[in-house]
């Protein structure tokens, strides 16, 4: 913040008080530049501290500051990619003083770049993550549609330890708790902007599984979020109801090629356009072109950073020239949908270190039939 | 609109697209006041029809309305308490000859007066929801903890036709799919603005069950959101390991009374405030008033309206003029935390009729023995 000329932050979105002051409250955190953070709460009732204090509504903020004996800022960052308009424009009238500027990138950049702390998080999901679908086989009953499969392996999850909720960036994101992709339906277009749809049981959530019934043949793609700590660690692995045709497991060893290849490239200073133009290559070359990341309707990245939301920086996409840096976290998912088949690919979680990147979901890579 | 001298109102968050033409799209739905509504689309890809448009950036929304042959609005309603504050900047400047409106609160109240439709969905919604319930004691095993029977009632709720997703007014709202409060566990206080808190599982997620052993002669409140189609039934039962104390029965009892009390009084024109004071007014004679909505912290509403998101217009809360409409659907929600026992009380659906209140969730409402 320094750097820009910014005296101070107020974060009051939940997500961003979680990073920065490791907790959720109804209120407002205060971080100056040059004094400790102020912590002002209107939920829970129950907090005290130094630099705790209670406030019922924002207005408050300038008179509560002066009590702290703290100047008023002279530029103050609101999130302005994530408080709502009427909210944003309520916060900045009370500090008319100030050159009042949205700070979500800075934040969201802070964020992409995870603690050692964070980074062991994300590894132990990745344990309970792979624990969940390793039990996927002994929960599936055939007969079963697409649904009553994806409820037993949400079970799965949250015996796991999933907390089951699905942050993402942005209001228009929305899931439950991921999807599970049973043939043609990995095919289906859906408005949000994840790596496949899928038409979703109902108008009102228009993404997964769809309640049809398994069939003999198809492949089944299991993307359920790995949120056992807060941050969303993300796996999707592939089933399948008997043997699927030849050009299944191909395509499948093509992404698992892709992601071999682009996690060879990863590193500190590797834009993230690279890595998707060599995900391009190899998938032409391969002659899957035409089905990577979606038939139809196609997904613009083979990967996204991962956080406390799923949908973090980078974006591993066209025309992105961020480069890599270590302690980056992110999920690669080179995915392939085959007509009359359904989806086959891979994604895991990874972590950038000083000299390569890390996997952090550990797990069969196969397709498992089930 | 037209009679607050509005020309046109642009919608782009889900809920509001889902109310206004039954779908979510990435993109902008353009409702003028006297002329057909028009659809632009960038996601899904697959949409066609006489007013469907495709479209990459809002920044196009000028000359694709020309090319529909509309002028451009001169008063335009954007959801300022839905939309962040950079994308409804970002639209309002794709507008500049415009008078840029928050038309969040106009959307709400609309949204508040139910359609015969909507409310044959939360009619529903009521039945599968009860049939959930009806199978609680069939899923609990003594020695589980809160989250374990949390776990089974999540399943048993999408098994009956649940959506999972929990949708919310305002960023700082969140939960997974409800909450299942064990004894004191119902007493601590949450950051959101829900009837009752609970610790939860993680920093991440404060509210909700905790991981603590079921005991015997605690209370168990199960209040898991019921979104079955979309629209958000709310529906609370106490379950008991074992008998409660006299006083945990007597309590649950005045919360039936009060939820029999309001409910006798509910009609359209009954002002919010009143039927709030009508249930202080019982409590505080029944001399549960210091328990009543939470101990410690307490919630300053006894219901809420309740449609696509769960927390709706009306509030039943003190000051709130607004009077009772035909059609509006409400949750109302007595609840009292007994120190030792936990929570007690009941909540059920309601929509406002011609001349009173109709219950739509019809479900056993004693304190059912686990």
């Amino acid at each position: 913040m320094s750097a820009k000329n910014i005296d101070a932050a107020l974060i009051a979105c939940n997500v961003n008080l979680l990073y920065t002051c490791g907790r959720i409250v109804s209120g407002y955190l205060y971080l100056p530049v040059d004094a400790p953070a102020q912590l002002f709460v209107k939920r829970p009732n129950n907090l005290t501290g130094e630099h705790v204090h209670p406030i019922r509504k924002p207005e408050q903020l300038p008179e509560l500051l002066h009590a702290c004996g703290l100047p008023l800022p002279s530029t103050l960052i609101l999130e302005g990619d994530e408080l709502s308009y009427s909210d944003y424009m309520r916060i900045a009238a009370c500090f008319p003083q100030a050159d009042v500027v949205n700070g979500t990138l800075l934040l969201r950049k802070a964020r992409s770049i995870k603690t050692e702390q964070e980074i062991e998080l994300f590894r132990r999901s990745g344990i309970a993550h792979a624990r969940a679908y390793n039990r996927i086989p002994s929960v599936y009953t055939p007969g079963m549609t697409d649904r009553e499969l994806s409820i037993e392996v949400e079970r799965l999850m949250r015996q796991e330890g999933s907390l089951g909720i699905f942050r993402t960036f942005g209001q228009g994101m929305e899931i439950f708790m991921g999807s599970l992709l049973a043939g043609d339906n990995a095919a289906a277009p859906a408005p949000y902007d994840f790596a496949l749809g899928g038409e979703g049981l109902d108008a009102s959530i228009p993404i997964g599984a769809n309640g049809s019934k398994l069939q003999k043949g198809q492949s089944i793609m299991v993307d359920i979020g790995g949120n056992f700590f807060g941050y969303m660690g993300d796996m999707t692995r592939v089933f399948s109801i008997g043997k699927l045709p030849a050009k299944a497991y191909e395509a499948h060893q093509v992404c698992i090629d892709i992601q071999d290849a682009v996690a060879a490239k990863a590193k500190p200073g590797v834009v993230c356009e690279e890595l998707y133009q060599t995900a391009i290559n190899l998938v032409t070359k391969a002659g899957f072109a035409d089905y990577f990341m979606g038939a139809g309707q196609k997904a613009k990245f083979i990967g996204h950073g991962i956080g406390l939301e799923i949908n973090e920086l980078p974006v591993l996409a066209p025309h992105v020239k961020q480069p890599l840096e270590a302690g980056m976290t992110f999920a690669l998912e080179p995915k392939i949908v085959l007509p009359g088949i359904g989806a086959l690919g891979i994604e895991n979680s990874w972590v950038v270190t000083d000299t390569g990147v890390e996997k952090l979901t550990l797990c069969n890579e196969n397709i498992v039939e089930l």
